[in-house]
């Protein structure tokens, strides 16, 4: 059986099953356009814990726990977990696989993780090699600010540009089979595509739509190159957390391309909040795309209204130290094909 | 074909094929008792550039490079790059991908990165997923310690448990078959065992040997209860970086839990500087591993002394903030299996 093509891009012939998913926000997130279609939402950011840190390990491994749930599993059935967050030394995925006691891969992509571990989840999984696994990733606007930014406390304002990190954690569980009283029926993964890092010069950390556009517009070209298909093929292709700065200039990078993805594209970052919100360009943060894939764009798959879609979490590759050492910011993107399939169709 | 063993062992039936390797390493290291194992050791441990940071992506770049190079291949050829660092957001890993364009995978696993990069890419070769592929860990003394200690120019001393970061950088190439012309024609990799992360409650930075000696522990008892062997079955049993006092307590957990591994276990941080050095209980750091990796352990496999070994490379998760938050240091290990074969032997 073929598990290649082209030059970046893995064919799973067993197809992994999406069977459960879950995910957890907070109020901004629960306010904005998908705020009914969370499956938790929180007033208190803490989740009763101490530190914001602690709050955030909490939201992944209650997305875990429910994700399971979810798919008709307990946590400890599960063979593998894949993820990561945005802090350092990805504290939150660690700790939060201390306490869930499963087999752990820690990842960093930045902001593509959630693709990441779907890509590497997909591989153990249709390669016989362990299932039921976990596909998680995690992230919050008050860790993410203080360790990338500024002090919360100093109430510094932002530019046009920049993004609001999402307080959200999203967990997909993927199967070698159906299972039964399962979340879904009718959703697998027949494909991915690897990232490649892209870097256009961008040195703007408020800009960082921007710093990712190239890296996805890349990715979206190699796994048409790779299969031979182009947009009219998928009925949404979903960028991470571009916001709507980097969406403009996405969509822009692909007319020049001659791979036009206007009528089918979607960027998590610019939908999650409202304009009346007002922030600035969008979300953005690993828990984004999580949240919305989780969210919204799985069921549609399920209920069959969409039959495909290329899923691109989308990362900024960058450090405060590599910034302030004036590194330009350069930024990756791995994609995943998510299939509706009718029940027993093979 | 059989493609799991037991709670957490992963077979690889294609048995992926070790083709190259390299490492570069600095002045310390040099100096130790494999000095001579080395393929290249530098004495400006800036190796011309101006930080120390994107001195340690020159050194995961060349690595890469060398490591094609005596693997019979150009760095072009490679299908993907699984690696990861100790710095922030893994900045090296990185930029050091955008500079080799290669397709990337990202990971963190703090000191247990080279073995999580073995288990991952054994799977997308053995899967016929994707081949060849680079496997990867680096680590620098000078970006580690300003990062994770005290700046350099303060001069601090360091307490009897601590452990001196190893400058290095070293890369394996995995592939689906034998290369004409390449490094090494008789060592394959049949079995993985992923990790858990455990906590025994250590919370000293300076003693990460005890944090990790559990997590050691606990992946070779399982590795050992899911494939039915002990430590006989192994010429070698080898952890990344425990250094002396995480050794003596590795021995000790072992001999309580029944597996005692005294006659073979080997440490790479406990190895790598000779005590006239000075380094306390010796190296750290997740190029460590690497480089004893590349340079010492396979040469002994592609020579047939040694016929089969188990290695761990082995992690200290925690951050600066989880560990001024009063967080403990849990540690996680998993273990790769490499075996001599003739050639032509299946």
């Amino acid at each position: 059986m073929q598990k290649q093509i082209g030059e970046r891009t893995l064919l799973f012939p067993n197809m992994p099953y999406v069977i459960g998913s879950a995910n957890i926000v907070a109020k901004a997130e629960s306010d904005g356009p998908f705020g009914t279609c969370f499956d938790t939402a929180v007033e208190d950011d803490t989740f009763g814990e101490d530190s914001f840190e602690k709050a955030e390990c909490h939201m992944f491994e209650q997305a875990v726990k429910d994700a399971c749930r979810s798919g008709g599993l307990a946590h400890k059935d599960l063979q593998a977990m894949l993820g990561g967050d945005l802090l350092n030394q990805i504290i939150t995925a660690n700790y939060a696989a201390r306490d869930l006691q499963i087999p752990f891969l820690g990842l960093y992509g930045a902001c593509s993780t959630m693709s990441e571990s779907l890509l590497l989840g997909s591989i153990l999984v249709d390669g016989s090699y362990r299932a039921p696994v976990a596909c998680v990733a995690c992230s919050h606007f008050s860790t993410a600010e203080r360790q990338y930014r500024y002090p919360l406390e100093m109430g510094t304002t932002s530019p046009p540009t920049a993004q609001r990190t999402v307080t959200g954690a999203g967990c997909v569980i993927l199967s070698d089979r159906w299972q039964n009283g399962a979340r879904y029926r009718h959703i697998r993964i027949p494909s991915a595509t690897i990232g490649k890092v892209i870097d256009y010069g961008i040195d703007d950390i408020s800009n960082m739509g921007a710093a990712m556009a190239p890296a996805a517009c890349d990715t979206i070209l190699q796994h048409f190159r790779d299969t031979g298909r182009n947009a009219s093929d998928y009925d949404r292709i979903v960028t991470g957390d571009l916001g709507s700065f980097g969406t403009d200039m996405l969509l822009r990078l692909c007319r020049e391309k001659q791979i036009p993805i206007d009528d089918c594209h979607f960027d998590c970052g610019k939908e999650i909040y409202t304009t009346s919100q007002k922030y600035n360009c969008g979300g953005s943060g690993c828990g984004c795309s999580a949240v919305v894939l989780t969210g919204h764009l799985l069921p549609h798959l399920e209920s069959g209204e969409w039959k495909r879609i290329l899923f691109l979490a989308t990362g900024a590759l960058m450090s405060t130290t590599s910034n302030q050492q004036g590194e330009t910011i350069p930024g990756i993107a791995h994609a995943v094909v998510f299939e509706h399939f009718k029940a027993g169709e093979q």
